[in-house]
C-alpha cells in the first residue's frame, strides 16, 4: 500500500454486496472501484464506476491498475483472469483456487469430505445410471443439484419419485453430469460467517438461525437459539470448512443442525453472505468491514455481538417494474429498524431489493419488529 | 418526492459532516450531492460532486435543481441564498432563519434568554466601555467571544486581567462589538444532540460527557455519568433550546453542568455535531441518519442507545503535510474499535482527521480502549 494514498479496493461486480463492501470501506478512508457490465444502481454514487466486459483482459488491466487489492462480490466473477493481469504484490482475494473449488458443487463437496468435514451423503453422477444408483443407495427423496450456477433454489430439484429423474437430468445435467444429495432431515438451517486473512488468522461470527421461504433466505435471527454445544460445534465446523478451501476474506457457511445436535455442511459462499447482513448493526466489525480488511491485508476486527439479539428480514420485490420510493416514509416509521435499500432501478418479483435489521434484548421481539418494518417497505 | 426516483439530498459543504450524512443516507436508498469550492477528499467517491462558489446564484441554481431537500453541514453555508433559488416545495433545512439566529452569538443568546433558557450571564458590548462595564458586573475572569466565525477555541479569549481587554477587543470586535460572558464554574461539559422535524416532532439522544483539550473536543463518553435528574434536565433544556430556534434536522447543544446540578446552555450548532459521532455505532438511528430523515421530511428514528456505553475520541493531525495511511493497519488492530478516517488529503496540526468509537458495557473500559485505538491512528 503506498503510504500517501488511501488504499484502493477493486470490486468485480456492482450489486448489493459490493455496495455494502464500499459502505464499510469508505469510513475507514479506503476507496473503492467497481467493474460491471452496465450501469448498476447499487454502485451509483459510491466510488469509481468502470463499465465493461469483465472477461476482456484489456478492461480488466485497466480496472486493476492502481488497486491495492481486488475482490469479488460473486463466486462467478473472473478472479482468475484478474489474477493474470494484476501487478506483482496486488492480491486477488478470495484466490482463484478458492473460487474454483467453491463454484463447482462436486469439487466443493469432495474438498470438504476429504478434509473430514460432516456433509450429507452425495454422489457425483456422470451419467443417469450413476444417478439411479445413488438414489437407490440414499433412498428417496434426494436433491439433484446443477454443478455450477445454482442459487436461491434455481438449479436445484427435489426428486420424490423415481420417474422425475429424466426431466431433472435434462434440465440440470452438464457435460460432467450432476450432483445427487441425500435428503438431510435437519431440524434447523444455520449459518456461520467466517473471516480469514491471507496469513491464516481466522474468526467466526455467532451462529445464525436462518429461515427460507420459497428457497430464498427470508429471516436471520441471532442468537440462533441452539445449545452452547451446537453453537461451538457449528462455529468449529464452519471455520474448518473455510480453512479447507483456504478462503480469504469473508465466507458464508450454510449448515444443517440435525436432530442429534450434529452439524452438516450444506454449502459455502466465498464472500459476504445474505445471512450476515445483521452484522452491520449487531457487531463491532461487520462482515463487510472484515471482508475489506482481510482482502487488503489489514487486521481482522471483532466478530462478537455488541447487542444481545438481532434479526434481519429480506425485502423482496413483489412485482415487475420501476422501483418506487413512495413508501419510504412508512418503511422508516418502525422504531429502531435499520432500513437498507439497494438502489436497484428495477424491481422484479422475488428480487432482493433491500433488507431490514433490528437489534434488541430479545430474539422474539427483534423478529416481530423486523417483520413489521420489512412488510412496510414496498418498493 | 417523485416516487420512481430515489430522494436526492443536496449538501452545501463537503467535509466530514457531509461525508457522514452521505454514509447514513445511501444505505436507505437516498442519493446525495455536495457543493464545495474545490475538490475535497471527504466527499470523494460519495455521490455527485459539484465544484463552485456557493455564493454564486447560478452555481446554486444548478446545484439545487432536482434536489428533494437541501441541507448544510456548517452554519456558515449560504442557506439563505439556496432558499431563494430552490423550486417550490423543496425545503432548505435548517431554515435560513435558524441559521441566522445561531450564527451570531449575540442573537443566539438573546433568543435563548427570551425563551427563558438558563445561560451564563452575558452582555452584548457595542463599545469597549460596554465591555468594561460588563466585566465589572460579572467579575473576572470573563470570556470574550467574537460574534461570528468562532469555533474550536478560535475567536474566543479568556480575560483574566483588565489590561488584556484592549488586545482582545482589537482582535475580536466587529462593527457591532463583541460578546462578554461571565465565567461559568461548571463541573462538567455535557452535550445533547436533538433531532427535530419540520412538523415539530422532537427527540433527543442521551446526555454525553464531553472533554476538551486545547479548546477542542477530545473525548465523548455516554452515559455521561450524571444523576438521573441532571440527565432529564439536560435533555429538556436542550430540546427547548432547539425549539426556540426552530431547528430542523439535528442540532448539537453544548451544556454546562453546575455544582448544584443546574444546567446552562453554552451554545448551539445547527447540524450533526462532533459530540454525536458515537451515535453511528451506539444508537439504532445515528445523528446523521436522523438529520437526513428530518430534512427530507421522513420520520425520525430511534435516539436511544442499543449498547450500555460508548466512547468517541477525535483523531487530530499532529503535523503538517500529506495524509499518510501507513499506520492504518496498526489503527485497526485494537479490538472492537470503529476507525473513521475522513479522507482529507492534507494533514495539519490539530485538524480533525478522523475519530474512533468503541462500544461496550462499561464507560471506563470503552474509554480506555478508544484512547488506545485513537493513539494508534497517526495520519
Amino acid at each position: 500500500m503506498s503510504s500517501n494514498q488511501p488504499p484502493l479496493l477493486g470490486i468485480l461486480g456492482a450489486g448489493q454486496l459490493g455496495r455494502m463492501m464500499a459502505l464499510a470501506a469508505i469510513p475507514m478512508g479506503i476507496r473503492v472501484r467497481f467493474l460491471s457490465p452496465g450501469p448498476a444502481g447499487p454502485m451509483e454514487g459510491l466510488g469509481e464506476n468502470f463499465i465493461g466486459d469483465w472477461n476482456d483482459p484489456n478492461v480488466l488491466s485497466n480496472f486493476v491498475d492502481g488497486c491495492d487489492a481486488v475482490t469479488v462480490e460473486s463466486e462467478w466473477a473472473p478472479a482468475e483472469l484478474a489474477a493474470e493481469v494484476v501487478p506483482a504484490g496486488v492480491g486477488v482475494w478470495p484466490s482463484p483456487d478458492t473460487l474454483l473449488a467453491i463454484r463447482h458443487k462436486g469439487r466443493q463437496k469432495d474438498a470438504l469430505r476429504e478434509a473430514g468435514l460432516p456433509l450429507p451423503d452425495y454422489a457425483r453422477c456422470a451419467t443417469k445410471e450413476d444417478a439411479v444408483a445413488a438414489i437407490k443407495r440414499f433412498g428417496l427423496p434426494v436433491i439433484a443439484k446443477k454443478y455450477e450456477g445454482s442459487y436461491d433454489g434455481y438449479g436445484n430439484a427435489t426428486i420424490k419419485m423415481f420417474d422425475q429423474l429424466d426431466d431433472v437430468w435434462d434440465k440440470l445435467a452438464a457435460d460432467d453430469g450432476l450432483l445427487i444429495e441425500a435428503w438431510a432431515p435437519f431440524v434447523r438451517e444455520l449459518s456461520v460467517i467466517v473471516a480469514r486473512s491471507a496469513d491464516g488468522d481466522i474468526d467466526a461470527y455467532p451462529v445464525a438461525y436462518t429461515e427460507q421461504r420459497d428457497h430464498r433466505c427470508h429471516a436471520v435471527v441471532v442468537p440462533a437459539g441452539v445449545s452452547a454445544e451446537v453453537e461451538e460445534r457449528a462455529r468449529a465446523v464452519a471455520m474448518r470448512a473455510v480453512e479447507t478451501v483456504e478462503g480469504v476474506g469473508v465466507t458464508g457457511v450454510e449448515l444443517f443442525e440435525m436432530e442429534d445436535g450434529s452439524i452438516l455442511v450444506n454449502e459455502l459462499a466465498p464472500r459476504p453472505h445474505n445471512t450476515g447482513h445483521y452484522t452491520i448493526e449487531a457487531c463491532p466489525t461487520s462482515q463487510f468491514e472484515n471482508h475489506v480488511r482481510a482482502v487488503l491485508g489489514l487486521p481482522l476486527g471483532d466478530c462478537s455481538m455488541r447487542v444481545p439479539a438481532a434479526c434481519m428480514i429480506n425485502v423482496l420485490g413483489t412485482r415487475d417494474g420501476d422501483t418506487s420510493y413512495a413508501t419510504l416514509s412508512e418503511a422508516l416509521s418502525v422504531p429502531g429498524a435499520a432500513v437498507h435499500i439497494y438502489g436497484k432501478e428495477e424491481v422484479r418479483k422475488s428480487r432482493k431489493m433491500g433488507h431490514v435489521t433490528t437489534t434488541g434484548i430479545d430474539r422474539v421481539e427483534v423478529r416481530d419488529r423486523a417483520e413489521e418494518a420489512a412488510a412496510a417497505v414496498r418498493l
